[in-house]
Protein backbone atom coordinates (compact mmCIF):
# COMPACT_ATOMS: atom_id res chain seq x y z
CA UNK A 1 0.00 0.00 0.00
CA UNK A 2 1.23 3.49 -0.81
CA UNK A 3 0.53 6.42 0.94
CA UNK A 4 1.31 10.03 -1.39
CA UNK A 5 2.56 12.70 0.98
CA UNK A 6 1.78 16.09 -0.39
CA UNK A 7 5.03 18.37 -0.51
CA UNK A 8 3.63 21.23 -1.96
CA UNK A 9 2.39 24.61 -0.64
CA UNK A 10 -1.36 24.65 -0.12
CA UNK A 11 -1.92 28.26 -0.02
CA UNK A 12 -0.19 31.29 0.96
CA UNK A 13 -1.32 31.82 5.28
CA UNK A 14 -0.44 35.22 5.21
CA UNK A 15 2.00 37.68 4.01
CA UNK A 16 4.56 39.74 7.10
CA UNK A 17 5.44 43.35 6.90
CA UNK A 18 7.90 44.84 8.45
CA UNK A 19 6.48 48.22 10.40
CA UNK A 20 8.76 50.62 12.88
CA UNK A 21 5.06 52.34 14.27
CA UNK A 22 2.56 49.45 14.80
CA UNK A 23 0.07 51.92 15.54
CA UNK A 24 0.37 54.31 12.78
CA UNK A 25 1.18 51.39 9.80
CA UNK A 26 -2.47 50.13 11.80
CA UNK A 27 -4.08 53.02 10.72
CA UNK A 28 -2.22 53.09 7.33
CA UNK A 29 -3.07 49.94 6.16
CA UNK A 30 -6.96 50.19 7.75
CA UNK A 31 -7.25 52.94 5.15
CA UNK A 32 -5.05 51.09 2.47
CA UNK A 33 -6.99 47.82 2.53
CA UNK A 34 -10.25 49.12 3.45
CA UNK A 35 -10.69 46.40 6.69
CA UNK A 36 -10.10 46.85 10.40
CA UNK A 37 -6.88 44.71 11.89
CA UNK A 38 -8.89 41.78 13.83
CA UNK A 39 -5.89 41.30 16.36
CA UNK A 40 -2.85 41.74 17.78
CA UNK A 41 -0.72 39.20 19.07
CA UNK A 42 2.71 39.32 20.99
CA UNK A 43 5.56 36.64 20.04
CA UNK A 44 7.52 36.92 22.95
CA UNK A 45 10.16 33.93 21.11
CA UNK A 46 10.89 36.70 18.43
CA UNK A 47 10.33 40.06 20.14
CA UNK A 48 7.31 40.83 18.09
CA UNK A 49 4.25 42.64 18.34
CA UNK A 50 1.86 41.34 15.28
CA UNK A 51 -1.14 43.22 14.21
CA UNK A 52 -3.47 41.13 11.58
CA UNK A 53 -5.64 41.93 8.81
CA UNK A 54 -7.83 39.44 6.66
CA UNK A 55 -8.32 40.16 3.09
CA UNK A 56 -9.89 37.84 1.55
CA UNK A 57 -8.51 34.37 2.12
CA UNK A 58 -4.91 35.74 3.14
CA UNK A 59 -3.37 37.49 6.20
CA UNK A 60 -1.51 40.72 6.25
CA UNK A 61 0.27 40.54 9.44
CA UNK A 62 2.32 43.54 10.69
CA UNK A 63 5.31 42.99 12.63
CA UNK A 64 6.96 45.29 14.32
CA UNK A 65 10.25 45.00 17.10
CA UNK A 66 9.17 45.03 20.91
CA UNK A 67 12.85 44.89 21.46
CA UNK A 68 16.26 46.15 19.12
CA UNK A 69 17.24 42.93 19.58
CA UNK A 70 14.72 41.37 17.01
CA UNK A 71 15.21 40.09 13.97
CA UNK A 72 12.55 42.60 12.65
CA UNK A 73 14.58 45.91 13.83
CA UNK A 74 17.79 44.62 12.30
CA UNK A 75 15.56 44.08 8.88
CA UNK A 76 14.28 48.02 9.46
CA UNK A 77 17.90 49.02 10.40
CA UNK A 78 19.25 47.09 7.11
CA UNK A 79 16.62 47.50 4.27
CA UNK A 80 13.96 49.62 5.44
CA UNK A 81 10.53 48.90 6.25
CA UNK A 82 8.13 46.99 3.60
CA UNK A 83 7.49 43.34 2.61
CA UNK A 84 9.23 40.93 4.62
CA UNK A 85 8.11 37.54 3.96
CA UNK A 86 5.61 34.63 2.64
CA UNK A 87 4.28 32.63 4.88
CA UNK A 88 2.63 29.10 2.96
CA UNK A 89 0.66 26.70 4.80
CA UNK A 90 1.76 22.82 4.43
CA UNK A 91 -0.10 19.56 5.92
CA UNK A 92 2.63 18.24 8.01
CA UNK A 93 5.59 21.02 8.77
CA UNK A 94 7.95 18.57 10.01
CA UNK A 95 7.89 16.11 6.25
CA UNK A 96 8.30 18.87 4.52
CA UNK A 97 10.94 20.53 6.62
CA UNK A 98 12.97 17.32 5.69
CA UNK A 99 11.70 17.65 1.93
CA UNK A 100 12.86 20.90 1.60
CA UNK A 101 16.35 20.42 3.21
CA UNK A 102 16.79 17.25 0.49
CA UNK A 103 16.07 19.51 -2.60
CA UNK A 104 18.41 21.74 -1.95
CA UNK A 105 16.79 24.44 0.16
CA UNK A 106 18.92 26.01 3.61
CA UNK A 107 16.77 25.60 6.41
CA UNK A 108 16.66 28.58 8.90
CA UNK A 109 14.89 26.66 11.81
CA UNK A 110 15.45 22.47 11.06
CA UNK A 111 12.29 21.69 13.76
CA UNK A 112 8.74 23.23 13.93
CA UNK A 113 8.86 26.23 16.86
CA UNK A 114 5.66 27.88 17.84
CA UNK A 115 4.07 31.54 16.34
CA UNK A 116 1.19 33.32 16.19
CA UNK A 117 -1.96 32.71 15.06
CA UNK A 118 -2.06 29.32 16.52
CA UNK A 119 0.48 27.75 14.06
CA UNK A 120 3.63 26.05 14.11
CA UNK A 121 6.49 27.14 11.57
CA UNK A 122 9.45 26.93 10.60
CA UNK A 123 11.56 29.64 7.80
CA UNK A 124 13.82 28.42 4.95
CA UNK A 125 16.96 30.45 4.12
CA UNK A 126 16.61 33.67 1.35
CA UNK A 127 19.65 32.69 0.21
CA UNK A 128 18.54 29.62 -0.80
CA UNK A 129 14.64 31.17 -2.25
CA UNK A 130 15.60 33.74 -4.46
CA UNK A 131 15.94 36.37 -1.45
CA UNK A 132 12.35 35.45 -0.58
CA UNK A 133 12.36 34.65 3.19
CA UNK A 134 9.93 31.78 2.93
CA UNK A 135 7.70 30.79 6.11
CA UNK A 136 6.10 27.06 6.14
CA UNK A 137 3.40 26.65 8.85
CA UNK A 138 0.69 24.30 10.32
CA UNK A 139 -2.09 24.74 12.38
CA UNK A 140 -0.08 23.53 15.94
CA UNK A 141 -3.15 21.10 16.37
CA UNK A 142 -3.59 19.30 13.00
CA UNK B 1 -31.75 55.65 -3.95
CA UNK B 2 -28.13 55.19 -2.30
CA UNK B 3 -25.28 52.95 -4.26
CA UNK B 4 -23.09 51.75 -1.60
CA UNK B 5 -19.90 51.37 -3.57
CA UNK B 6 -17.19 49.28 -2.22
CA UNK B 7 -13.91 50.57 -1.68
CA UNK B 8 -11.98 47.53 -0.24
CA UNK B 9 -9.48 45.25 -1.34
CA UNK B 10 -11.47 42.62 -2.55
CA UNK B 11 -8.79 39.35 -2.01
CA UNK B 12 -5.04 39.58 -2.66
CA UNK B 13 -4.45 38.46 -6.40
CA UNK B 14 -1.10 38.34 -6.90
CA UNK B 15 2.28 38.73 -5.35
CA UNK B 16 5.36 39.81 -7.37
CA UNK B 17 8.92 38.93 -7.06
CA UNK B 18 11.43 40.52 -8.95
CA UNK B 19 14.30 37.90 -10.27
CA UNK B 20 17.08 38.41 -12.88
CA UNK B 21 17.35 35.00 -14.58
CA UNK B 22 13.76 33.91 -15.43
CA UNK B 23 14.35 30.42 -16.02
CA UNK B 24 16.78 29.54 -13.05
CA UNK B 25 13.62 30.97 -10.87
CA UNK B 26 11.06 29.05 -12.52
CA UNK B 27 13.06 26.13 -11.88
CA UNK B 28 13.83 27.24 -7.89
CA UNK B 29 9.77 28.03 -7.51
CA UNK B 30 8.77 24.85 -8.92
CA UNK B 31 10.98 23.09 -6.22
CA UNK B 32 9.83 25.46 -3.79
CA UNK B 33 5.91 25.78 -4.05
CA UNK B 34 5.56 22.33 -5.54
CA UNK B 35 3.61 23.44 -8.68
CA UNK B 36 5.05 24.26 -11.98
CA UNK B 37 4.22 27.93 -13.72
CA UNK B 38 1.18 27.67 -16.20
CA UNK B 39 1.76 30.27 -18.18
CA UNK B 40 4.63 33.38 -19.12
CA UNK B 41 3.84 36.47 -20.60
CA UNK B 42 5.62 39.41 -21.85
CA UNK B 43 4.30 43.40 -20.80
CA UNK B 44 5.78 45.39 -23.43
CA UNK B 45 5.32 48.12 -22.23
CA UNK B 46 6.77 47.30 -18.75
CA UNK B 47 9.64 45.64 -20.54
CA UNK B 48 9.62 43.06 -18.44
CA UNK B 49 8.61 39.19 -18.77
CA UNK B 50 6.33 37.01 -16.11
CA UNK B 51 6.13 33.70 -15.19
CA UNK B 52 2.51 32.82 -13.53
CA UNK B 53 1.95 29.83 -10.40
CA UNK B 54 -1.00 29.50 -9.01
CA UNK B 55 -0.66 28.75 -5.16
CA UNK B 56 -4.33 28.20 -4.00
CA UNK B 57 -6.57 31.71 -4.53
CA UNK B 58 -3.40 33.59 -5.45
CA UNK B 59 -0.99 33.95 -7.51
CA UNK B 60 2.53 34.14 -7.85
CA UNK B 61 4.30 36.36 -10.39
CA UNK B 62 7.76 36.01 -10.93
CA UNK B 63 9.26 39.44 -12.95
CA UNK B 64 12.12 39.34 -15.21
CA UNK B 65 13.89 42.33 -17.31
CA UNK B 66 13.82 42.54 -20.94
CA UNK B 67 15.48 45.70 -21.59
CA UNK B 68 18.45 47.10 -18.86
CA UNK B 69 15.80 50.32 -18.89
CA UNK B 70 12.90 48.01 -17.47
CA UNK B 71 11.97 49.52 -14.05
CA UNK B 72 12.46 45.52 -12.77
CA UNK B 73 16.16 45.97 -14.09
CA UNK B 74 16.14 49.36 -11.55
CA UNK B 75 15.01 47.62 -8.52
CA UNK B 76 17.11 44.59 -8.79
CA UNK B 77 20.07 47.00 -9.09
CA UNK B 78 19.05 49.01 -6.09
CA UNK B 79 17.95 46.43 -4.01
CA UNK B 80 18.34 43.17 -5.15
CA UNK B 81 16.22 40.19 -5.70
CA UNK B 82 12.88 39.33 -3.82
CA UNK B 83 9.63 40.76 -2.70
CA UNK B 84 8.56 43.26 -5.10
CA UNK B 85 4.77 44.03 -5.08
CA UNK B 86 1.18 42.91 -3.71
CA UNK B 87 -1.85 43.36 -6.11
CA UNK B 88 -5.59 43.52 -5.01
CA UNK B 89 -8.09 43.30 -6.87
CA UNK B 90 -10.62 45.86 -6.49
CA UNK B 91 -14.68 46.06 -8.27
CA UNK B 92 -13.85 49.39 -9.91
CA UNK B 93 -10.43 50.97 -10.46
CA UNK B 94 -11.14 54.15 -11.91
CA UNK B 95 -13.31 54.81 -8.68
CA UNK B 96 -10.62 53.26 -6.51
CA UNK B 97 -8.20 55.37 -7.26
CA UNK B 98 -9.78 58.41 -6.76
CA UNK B 99 -10.95 57.16 -3.14
CA UNK B 100 -6.96 56.18 -2.43
CA UNK B 101 -6.24 59.92 -4.07
CA UNK B 102 -8.69 61.34 -1.60
CA UNK B 103 -7.49 59.76 1.20
CA UNK B 104 -4.24 60.84 0.61
CA UNK B 105 -2.16 57.73 -1.04
CA UNK B 106 0.55 58.66 -4.04
CA UNK B 107 -0.16 57.36 -7.19
CA UNK B 108 2.13 56.34 -9.61
CA UNK B 109 -1.03 55.98 -12.23
CA UNK B 110 -3.49 58.40 -12.11
CA UNK B 111 -5.31 55.74 -15.02
CA UNK B 112 -5.84 52.10 -15.56
CA UNK B 113 -3.42 50.76 -17.57
CA UNK B 114 -2.64 47.33 -19.25
CA UNK B 115 -1.34 44.58 -17.65
CA UNK B 116 -0.60 40.95 -17.59
CA UNK B 117 -3.41 38.47 -17.07
CA UNK B 118 -5.87 40.06 -18.59
CA UNK B 119 -6.27 42.88 -15.85
CA UNK B 120 -6.54 46.78 -15.88
CA UNK B 121 -3.75 47.86 -13.31
CA UNK B 122 -2.63 50.71 -11.30
CA UNK B 123 -0.12 51.13 -8.68
CA UNK B 124 0.01 53.33 -5.72
CA UNK B 125 3.88 55.10 -4.21
CA UNK B 126 5.33 53.13 -2.11
CA UNK B 127 6.29 56.25 0.17
CA UNK B 128 2.58 56.59 1.15
CA UNK B 129 2.10 52.62 1.48
CA UNK B 130 4.75 51.99 4.16
CA UNK B 131 7.29 51.05 1.22
CA UNK B 132 5.11 48.44 -0.09
CA UNK B 133 4.62 48.73 -3.44
CA UNK B 134 1.08 48.13 -4.22
CA UNK B 135 -1.05 47.59 -7.20
CA UNK B 136 -4.87 47.31 -7.49
CA UNK B 137 -6.29 45.43 -10.28
CA UNK B 138 -9.70 44.46 -11.86
CA UNK B 139 -10.60 42.08 -14.68
CA UNK B 140 -10.34 44.09 -18.45
CA UNK B 141 -13.80 43.70 -19.59
CA UNK B 142 -15.46 43.21 -16.21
Amino acid sequence: MFFVVNFSMNKLEHIGIAVADLEASEALFTKLLGVSPYKREVVESENVITSFFQVGDVKIELLAATHEGSTIAKFIDKKGEGLHHLAFEVDNLEESLTEKANSGFDLIHTQPKPGADGKIIAFLHPKSTNSVLTEMCQTANK
